[in-house]
């Protein structure tokens, strides 16, 4: 006779992904018990305040304030991490998988810090550690990644991942916004928070990409590994120039093989028009996979919200329930160590973009070409925007062929001790093979 | 001590993608041995005649024409079939089953006839069926479907599925190029076979239409239950009025739930020239999946080719390798039967673009309108389009409001029966909510 013993979840964190999960769990009972073959049930979830009103659906006798109880008790199987922040989510994780439990977690920050030793304990513990709605929302990403991509020896990862920044430039390219008025309407909208730092200065997606390339390059990578900087110093006109260009602007997630090490950065990136992640606006999220075998696979969809994060969440409780039921051990696929050191930013050869403020008079341009050409930066185009006669000054866009970062740093330096330079606007990395 | 002895595989067929297989099993096998814990070997490769020249590295050794011996041996335990067409590969995959061995094949007309079938031998006889390379080349479609979306009730499915048919219909597009003109181009540069009829009537994309909706839809769906049509009644002047309308032409494959039917159908369609899929050109793939949870999600890429298809297939063998190698059983998860019925095409509701030549002359849009409304099928717009004076002919473009196919098919019956009506040049369905 086959087990039909209910398989039970603790859930830490009631927020609205909480929330979400939950109310699935509870209204969706009969159909999640057919699909593993045993019932799914929820012991307890894991709140500050027991007292304040809830979801109708969640039986108020559910609320605990006690992590460590609910994650010790022995009905307790699968323990469903949803809280956010570094701690105490990284104690209770770690504290579940020591005690021989389940744990299915959308903590992107324990994950881009911690990562690699959770994953080995959960190895000697013999106990599943899901992760899936830590990246992207309800898209399918770690499952492909770590397992349908498994064949392939992944050269590079683009990605969109933070939807708020991408919302916000989406705004500033479509309507000529300025860096804060897209951020306030971001905020009203409720696609960035009050404080929106972390999104804003590239923290989040940071955290991301460590995720994606630990798995994608078999690798260790922490978020403070990746190189990056914000969109804040994005100005309209720099969507104005880059539109004529034929590129869109977008916060790109870059993880790059070269040869032995790794690139990772995340920044704002020029990318031609015509390639897909330009066409992502909004706060939708789009990531693109280069591997040997299979070319370039790019996968679209929401990339937050409750509904989506569900979605990977439920979608992992219920791999490891079917686990459960059948008495299949948890996978470790992929024992490939590459161990990748990490490229430095001032190593990294690509184009860029340099918006440079220059007083309107003869010679001006020499100077700027003589100061690339010593640095051995050759250049692609030059625009020279129309004067502004009062402040008797004109403003240069120009392209660079590849060149190393190093030297384009050394350039900027030394043009802006030129006379003829009032400042220079922006310089932003472009991104051909996106 | 662990067990490192070898993983027997044989390999069905040695066209472009079983030659593909064969070299990355050769020539990555160390690293593939490091993913799983224990060596994959090669033991055999069926072919047709052993004499022709092949690949270097493979070893002459390896290759037999004895499908049922290689099938049979004591050291093969995993079954690869890349042989394509139903017979014998069916035959094949059934006697490998039956004999306990795991199957991994990219057999689309096998699983779209016999899917069903075959995954309850394999569940029977505890071994994995695994047919990731079936759809969409490389792109991860099983995977996610089976487990990483399994939380959601899927609402529909739109989708790219064949390659050659999206290259065809990206030049007429792009060029104005005629059908036969397009086909000839995808021929000569083998996107398309010498006899095109399996992927320009649809038949390829139905296939791969059942096998999706079959797991999406928890229900058993054949590809002799997707209604199709093929993309040879396009013209030129279709692309010209749909960009005009603000529509791109693509060949759709949608499956979608009403109720507690399911609307299965392979056709040309308006695609909103915003919409994701409307984007995608040339011999690329794209599937929308639309979950209650998820929202919508995109998954983009390489259709069809070798390594593609090798990507898929590699990635299978990994997986029941690693299953192999850990003592784990194979995953049957998805335990659902929906069991959906099938609504005639009959039934569905949509919006149409109707072309229809007319004689150039005083009250025809009054009668053309009467059969139509008579029908209870209501005009979003109509084009008027420039007059051709010699034949005193001009064309209308018709585009309604959501009608039933029935209504519809009896409108075009009693246009034609007309007077002032020369020919209906084409109806082609609108896929707004693509």
């Amino acid at each position: 006779m086959s087990d039909t013993s209910e398989i039970g979840i603790g859930l830490l964190g009631m927020g609205v992904v909480g929330s979400e999960v939950a109310r699935n769990l509870l209204l969706k009972a009969d159909r999640l018990a057919q699909q593993v073959g045993r019932p799914l049930r929820l012991r307890g979830i894991l709140v500050r305040d027991k007292s304040r009103r809830r979801d109708p659906a969640v039986p108020p006798a559910l609320l605990t304030t006690d992590p460590e109880d609910l994650v010790a008790r022995q009905d307790v199987h699968v323990v469903v991490e949803v809280m956010g922040g570094l701690r105490p989510a990284y104690d209770l994780i770690r504290s579940a998988l020591s005690q021989d439990k389940h744990v299915v977690t959308a903590n992107k920050e324990v994950m881009a810090t911690h990562g690699p030793e959770l994953v080995r304990l959960a190895e000697e513990q013999e106990v599943s550690l899901l992760y899936e709605a830590s990246v992207g929302g309800g898209i399918p990403l770690i499952g492909p990644l770590h397992k349908d991509l498994l064949a392939n020896e992944v050269s590079s990862l683009h990605a969109i991942i933070n939807g708020t920044t991408n919302y916000i430039l989406t705004r500033m390219s479509q309507e000529g916004a300025s860096f804060q008025t897209a951020l306030r309407q971001a905020q009203e909208l409720g696609y960035a928070e009050a404080n929106p730092a972390n999104d804003v200065e590239g923290a989040d997606a940071a955290y991301k990409l460590a995720i994606l390339a630990s798995l994608a390059f078999h690798s260790q990578v922490t978020g403070a590994q990746v190189y990056r900087e914000g969109i804040a110093r994005l100005s309209a006109v720099d969507f104005r120039y880059a539109q004529e260009l034929g590129y869109a602007i977008k916060l790109l997630a870059i993880a790059r093989r070269e040869d032995t090490a790794l690139s990772l950065r995340v920044h704002p990136c020029l990318v031609p028009e015509e390639h897909l992640l330009a066409k992502v606006d909004g706060v939708f999220n789009a990531i693109e996979v280069e591997g040997d075998l299979v070319g370039k696979v790019v996968f679209h969809g929401q990339g937050a919200g409750a509904k989506p994060t569900a979605s990977a969440i439920l979608g992992d409780i219920l791999e490891v329930a079917c686990n459960i039921a059948s008495g299949r051990k948890p996978a470790h696929t992929g024992n490939l160590k590459d161990g990748l050191s990490i490229l430095p930013i001032e190593e990294l050869v690509t184009q860029y973009y340099l918006r440079v403020t220059v007083s309107d008079s003869a010679g001006v341009l020499a100077k700027i070409a003589t100061v690339l050409g010593d640095l051995g930066i050759s250049i692609a185009s030059v625009i020279q925007k129309a004067a502004d006669a009062a402040s008797q000054t004109a403003e240069l866009v120009i392209m660079t062929h590849p060149a190393k970062e190093a030297y384009v740093r050394q350039a900027v330096q030394q043009m802006k001790a030129l006379d003829v330079v009032r400042e220079v606007g922006n310089v932003i990395r472009v991104e051909q093979q996106a």
